[in-house]
Parts: C-alpha cells; sequence; structure tokens
C-alpha cells in the first residue's frame, strides 16, 4: 500500500481538551504525603491505554540491520506528530497491545513500520518516558535484522491513517545524522533515541580519554 | 539544609484533573489535515511552563566528575516522583525559567540539585520528550566538574518540598547500575538516562564488532 504524500500536514485549531472527554490520554492530580509528612499534591498526565497483562505502555526497537556488503545500519522513521507539529524522527515504536509481552509487540511494530521481520536481541527494564511530568513508561527492546546481499526495502504494513518514512543510516553515523535532521526546519528528534545516539558518541569520543 | 526522611513517600488519593483546573499541564485536542488531506484529531498533553525566550520546556545535565585519583564518574539524581508512585533514577534536569538560556538553566539546576558549579561542555538541540503522546521538549547539556584531591560532596540548595539524593557513579558501571536500580522495588530509571547508557554499552561492546 503506497498512499501518495500530497500535501503538507497542517494544524486546523487546537482546543482544551475537557479530561471527561479524552479517550487516549488523561489528566490526574495525585494527593501524597512526603518523606517529612508534609500533604502535597502533583499533576500528572497519563496513557490510558496501558495493557494490564504488559504493566508497560509501550516498546521502541533500537535496530541493526545486518548485511553482508554494508556498514552495520538502523532503520529510523519518520512521521508528523501532531503534538510538536513537526515530522520526528524515532526508532519504531508502538504501544503494547492487551495479551502481548515486550517482545511480542516489538516484533510485530517492527514489520508494520518498517516490514522487516527482526530478531528480538535483548528487552529492557521498564524506563519511565517523562517521570515529573507523566506516568508513561516503555521499554527499549533491541532487535536484529540479517540482510542477503541483494534485499531490498520490504513493503510497510501501516494502519489507516499512518504515513510513515523510513530511512536507513549507517550506525557509525547516526549522532550526526540526527544532529543534521534536528537542524532542518519542522524536524524534531526523539529525546530517547538521541541520548542512545549521544551516548554512542560519548563512547566513541570520550571513552578513550576517561578510560571507559 | 537537612530534611530528615521520616517516612517513604505515601499517595493518599488519586482523582481525574479537569483541564480547566490544571495549572502545570494541560491537554489539547489538535485537529489537523495529514498528508492525504484527510482531516484527523490527536490527544496532546502539554507543559504549560515553557518560557517563550528559551522555546523549550526543559535541560537534562549529563555530567561528567572529573577526580585526579579517582574514575570518570557522574552525578545521578534520586526522587520521588508522584506520576510513578516510584523512585526514579535521572541525570539532574529542570525547567529552564523565562529569561534564562538553556546553559543558565544548566548552570543553576546543576548547582541546586548536586551541589556542584558545573562548565558546560555542549547543548544538543530540542529533543521531543514523547513525541507520541506529549509536546514536552527538553535540550541535553553535558557539563563537566573538575574536582580537588580531596573535594568532599557539597551541600544541595534545594527549593522547600525537594527531597533529591544523590550517588555518584563510575561512567564504566553506568549501564550495569541502572540495571541494578531498575531492579529495586519502587525504583525506575528516566528513558533518557537509560538510553545514553544503553548506547554507551552498545559502543562499548558492539562497536568493535560491527567496526563502529
Amino acid at each position: 500500500m503506497t498512499v501518495l504524500k500530497t500535501q503538507e500536514p497542517c494544524i486546523t485549531s487546537v482546543t482544551d481538551l475537557p479530561t471527561s472527554e479524552a479517550k487516549w490520554v488523561t489528566l490526574r492530580k495525585v494527593s501524597y504525603v512526603d518523606q517529612t509528612g508534609a500533604a502535597r499534591t502533583w499533576e500528572v498526565a497519563a496513557r490510558k491505554t496501558r495493557a494490564a497483562s504488559a504493566g508497560v505502555d509501550a516498546v521502541a526497537m533500537g535496530n541493526v540491520l545486518l548485511h553482508p556488503s554494508r556498514p552495520a545500519s538502523t532503520v529510523l522513521v519518520i512521521q508528523y506528530r501532531p503534538p510538536l507539529d513537526a515530522y520526528t524522527v524515532e526508532w519504531p515504536a508502538g504501544l503494547v497491545d492487551e495479551g502481548e509481552t515486550p517482545e511480542q509487540a516489538a516484533v510485530r511494530e517492527f514489520r508494520e513500520e518498517t516490514g522487516y521481520v527482526c530478531e528480538v536481541v535483548s528487552v529492557s527494564p521498564a524506563q519511565a518516558a517523562d517521570p515529573g511530568m507523566s506516568s508513561a513508561n516503555m521499554k527499549l527492546v533491541m532487535v536484529e535484522v540479517k540482510l542477503g546481499e541483494g534485499d531490498e526495502l520490504p513493503e510497510q504494513r501501516l494502519e489507516d491513517g499512518e504515513h510513515i518514512q523510513r530511512v536507513v543510516v549507517p550506525l557509525a553515523e547516526l549522532h550526526e545524522r540526527l544532529v543534521e535532521y534536528s537542524k532542518q526546519e519542522r524536524m524534531v528528534v526523539s529525546a530517547k533515541l538521541f541520548h542512545f545516539a549521544a551516548g554512542m558518541e560519548f563512547m566513541k569520543t570520550k571513552g578513550g580519554q576517561y578510560r571507559l
């Protein structure tokens, strides 16, 4: 399925959304007693979709494409994200469905967004997406795809309304490419992906100096 | 100022928070026209506090403590976070105030949360904190602290209601320590910090194999 891009996405209105009408996210007021016994409150954004079975909202797939003659690469997805009114650069990611394990969600979402069948290499503990503001959490699932010499980019299996571009970036150039993307108008890199790349770059440039 | 920890923080109630009553966060309904011309909507959580001057909500400080005779280390902060009802492990971070640059916010917040005066090494582009759900963004500010041989942990300058523990972790052990923290009851690592550490670890363990 190929959907032609006929125009730039464009916001037509932004309105306050009453909490009672929201289907996907919500606001909560948490009242708590702190370490000193003082009563305090905190305002929290939360997803309403967390699958009880997995206990985690989402997975992101840190992925390595292994090709016989090309450098080890990773596939990134670029899509218009209404929350930022921008195109974001991210690793493939998605919500975990009820009854799915994080591994199963990773393989399913990775196939939907990239077309590739992947093997799961490791699953991280649950991580807090934005701990000062929201209860959202996620796991980083590292996956590998072993390609043959002549393999071409497979077809995506996107849901209605999903328009996701894929780009394949050599891992050795990941940080540099994310910095370049960030300079383009209306493009933003996801903090998680950027931090992973910054960690790689830190090890490469400072690892020797600091004896890491 | 030392505040004694007299008890475990404890949530006393969680209620839906009407959007109209929220001071720090909000919900918005974004209506937009997508690439194919179809009218769509998206539910967005947003901070209400973004300083117009900086254009970014927050900074996090990826930090290196350099000591004459100890290994290069980083200081992490552990605090009770009501959104997760857990203690989170994060790099020091905070909101950018009106009129501040991200660099100024980084130095100020780093001093408040850790007690250390730091030097800014680099500032990242703006990164999307959780792009499918929220408009929140942040910059990663890398900082260094040069310690003398006998320097001890300085006093924090916390605001009323802030209870933040500091731990100093050798950078070479960062990923392993975050995995260990994640196994402890009621502890969660921030996704950004974990991804940075995972990127370092990836480079260390796979960098040779993949010729990165």
